[in-house]
């Protein structure tokens, strides 16, 4: 069976308990990254001129807009931090494409909750599936996997929400192979959120315009002249899961910094050390991440989310990593940190993996603790619930962050987008 | 100097009179498509569900859009014949792309008619340098040269209608590269006419977004992790042009059928003979065609746009092969055609090229006539005007096809609009 052939089949799967719960935190998260992403003022202008209609779909931090639009601006407002979450098979951001199109079209077509949740699952699944069929060779080339296998699974997403028959979802999938698109050479610029929104309207118009009768090639996706071939694809094979979804397997961003120093975060988690006890701190990483992240002297807030040293000082004395307040340029300047980081050293090691890292502590008192963490480690959606609440109060306020949480866990749609608010779309509130 | 910064510079050239006039045809040429585009029934429910807002852009068929969502209308609806303005070296159809992303904007921005053909021939010159740098591999891997060099022609043109400065301009055109796309795997269904759409929206939201302050790729065209990578693009050696533009080279369709069928119906235009004095017609043509627009004895009138001997039959006996309605079932029963069909032969001739055909005529008498004809063969712009306005005459009707005759080579936008309405929007007037 083609891959479209078992897309269209696995848009009307039954989604396990367990996928609909990652989902739930999924959309948690993403809620939480649109409604901080919406205070970045630089966006305020494009959303003013992208807003091409009114409509019922909330757009984070205010007004609401037809299904098409909203998911535009609501995609490329939660990727805007790049906080949102991340597949590695997938190599993307898998929610940031499809949560988009699935909410705002449940509040153009009064779905429920559940059944919102139901579809994103799908969507994100099928969107793994195609990111994996594309494969790492697509990827390097230079396509943005968020945003061209996210438009897939968000077409297949909405296609299960407009409850599309497998004529038309077919037809969907082939309109979106001849619209998914987006390239890497815009990270660093305002187009690479951009991407993840393009992804998100691809997949609402695919659908709507699928349902309208439009017809597309049946092997839009996969066959001769279609978008694997065209788009480096390596066509690795692919099926789709029976009762383990790879959907468990998304990693959430707990601090509000380059990827690269995550795992060495969470390794330094749960020190608990007074500053003036610590002797030595060195660091091990994989050697990929020396050129990324690993700037010794960060002179602003910005270069702070690039440095081992720093945010380690930063972790060890208790400043959150996970609050985007935290790398400001006054915590750059901070004596206290600055006087830790240099009793810090980091050094490459190839014997780790690029989501590894290791970090040997030395006392004033002679004693050596040494500490590790691999991002691949599983987590029980328990333990992610409480970092994932921990994360969107430090983003939100406590009292947003517990009424989006309160929300999300809860049956009732419209107290889910009440929340995207926020701050009212004002876009400057000085942050 | 790259690509991009020769677009950015080539965006505020000055149109040469002759470019000027030639783009005023495609014009005419597009406009009258478009309009009888917008008669297709099964377009109908797309229409409607792509109209996400009410504006001041007039849409074939009737009512108004905003200048993006308008232009993905229009530039659907104006290919769904096939009937559109060709160049070979861009390897597609400029007119689609580039012109309703300015007449959308035109009537959005209130610009003088004069301005948009100028920003227009920008754009379909600036299209055709961007399909020659993407070269031949760039179609034959499976990428529809319409939508993406067609999107790059668009946006430079949107850019030069909105007054963009250069920074501008290099975002605009960064972010078409994150959004031009459209595959071969469409044609023979309804997504080959979306993919013109696409791109002329394309070229909308890209200038409009960078005016907003969006930021891009400096050089998501060419760079690395950039478009044309990404896309097979060949990057073969263009420069802008000097005294003589390629514009001049666009080929306009006067035949309602197959492009493969052309140069024979040219070859056949004034043989003005009786048909009971026609013995034997031997029709030669490039190998290629034989398995493309041979059919022996159509049954449809779908058909016999795709049959040498029924439309040779159909002109010798005075058909019109550039009436859309003479493409009938009834046409392809037709006793008189089929008893002169049987006496034409088609042979393939390797001497040839794909763009010219040879006809030998055979009269009763014994007399032998040699008939031949190229597609390239430069024709004036006042020859063309006559062909064309006979063309349009036969698609609209002779007042609405003198009316837009009127408007297109006047000096006034709205004039030209006002003739988009034509059938009113009604979508299924019988034909």
């Amino acid at each position: 069976m083609g891959l479209t052939q078992q897309l269209v089949k696995f848009s009307t799967a039954e989604v396990p308990e367990e996928a609909a719960a990652m989902m739930r935190l999924s959309l948690f998260d993403w809620a939480a990254c649109g409604i901080a992403g919406a205070r970045e003022a630089e966006f305020a202008p494009f959303r003013r001129a992208a807003m091409v209609e009114e409509g019922p779909a909330h757009i984070f931090g205010g007004d609401g807009a037809g299904a098409a639009t909203a998911a535009l601006i609501n995609g490329t407002l939660s990727h805007a931090l790049d906080y949102d979450d991340t597949h590695f098979a997938h190599i993307g951001h898998p929610s940031v494409a499809v949560l988009p199109a699935v909410m705002t079209l449940a509040e153009t077509l009064d779905t429920p909750l559940t059944d919102a949740i139901d579809a994103a699952a799908v969507g994100v699944e099928a969107s793994i599936m195609v990111g994996v069929w594309l494969g790492r060779g697509h990827y390097q080339i230079g396509y943005h996997q968020t945003a061209t296998a996210g438009a897939f699974g968000a077409t297949l997403a909405a296609a299960r929400m407009l409850g599309l028959d497998a004529g038309q979802t077919r037809h969907a999938l082939g309109l979106c192979a001849s619209m998914a698109s987006g390239i890497k050479a815009q990270f660093g610029t305002m187009a690479k959120p951009l991407n993840a929104g393009l992804a998100a309207r691809t997949g609402v118009e695919a659908a709507l315009w699928a349902q309208a009768g439009m017809t597309a090639a049946e092997d839009g996706l996969e066959g001769p002249l279609g978008f694997g071939v065209t788009h480096h694809g390596e066509g690795a094979e692919v099926k789709p899961p029976r009762k383990e979804w790879q959907i468990s397997e998304i990693s959430h961003k707990f601090h509000a910094c380059c990827h690269g120093l995550h795992a060495m975060l969470e390794a330094l988690a749960d020190v608990g050390l007074e500053a003036d006890r610590i002797a030595a701190v060195k660091i091990r990483t994989h050697p990929r991440w020396m050129s990324v992240c690993n700037i010794a002297e960060p002179k602003t807030g910005l270069e702070v989310k690039f440095s081992y040293r720093h945010t380690a000082a930063m972790t060890l004395l208790g400043h959150s990593t996970g609050a985007i307040a935290n790398f400001s340029d006054a915590v750059a300047r901070d004596k206290d940190i600055i006087a830790l980081r240099d009793k810090i050293e980091v050094v490459e090691d190839e014997t780790l993996s690029e989501t590894q890292s290791q970090v040997t502590l030395t006392l004033t008192s002679g004693e050596v603790r040494r500490l590790r963490h691999d991002l691949m480690t599983p987590i029980t959606l328990e333990a992610r619930s409480v970092k994932l609440r921990s994360k969107v109060q430090a983003l939100l306020g406590e009292g947003h962050g517990d009424a989006l949480w309160t929300a999300v866990t809860g049956s009732d749609l419209d107290a889910v987008t009440a929340c995207f608010e926020g701050a009212k779309g004002s876009g400057d509130d000085g942050r």
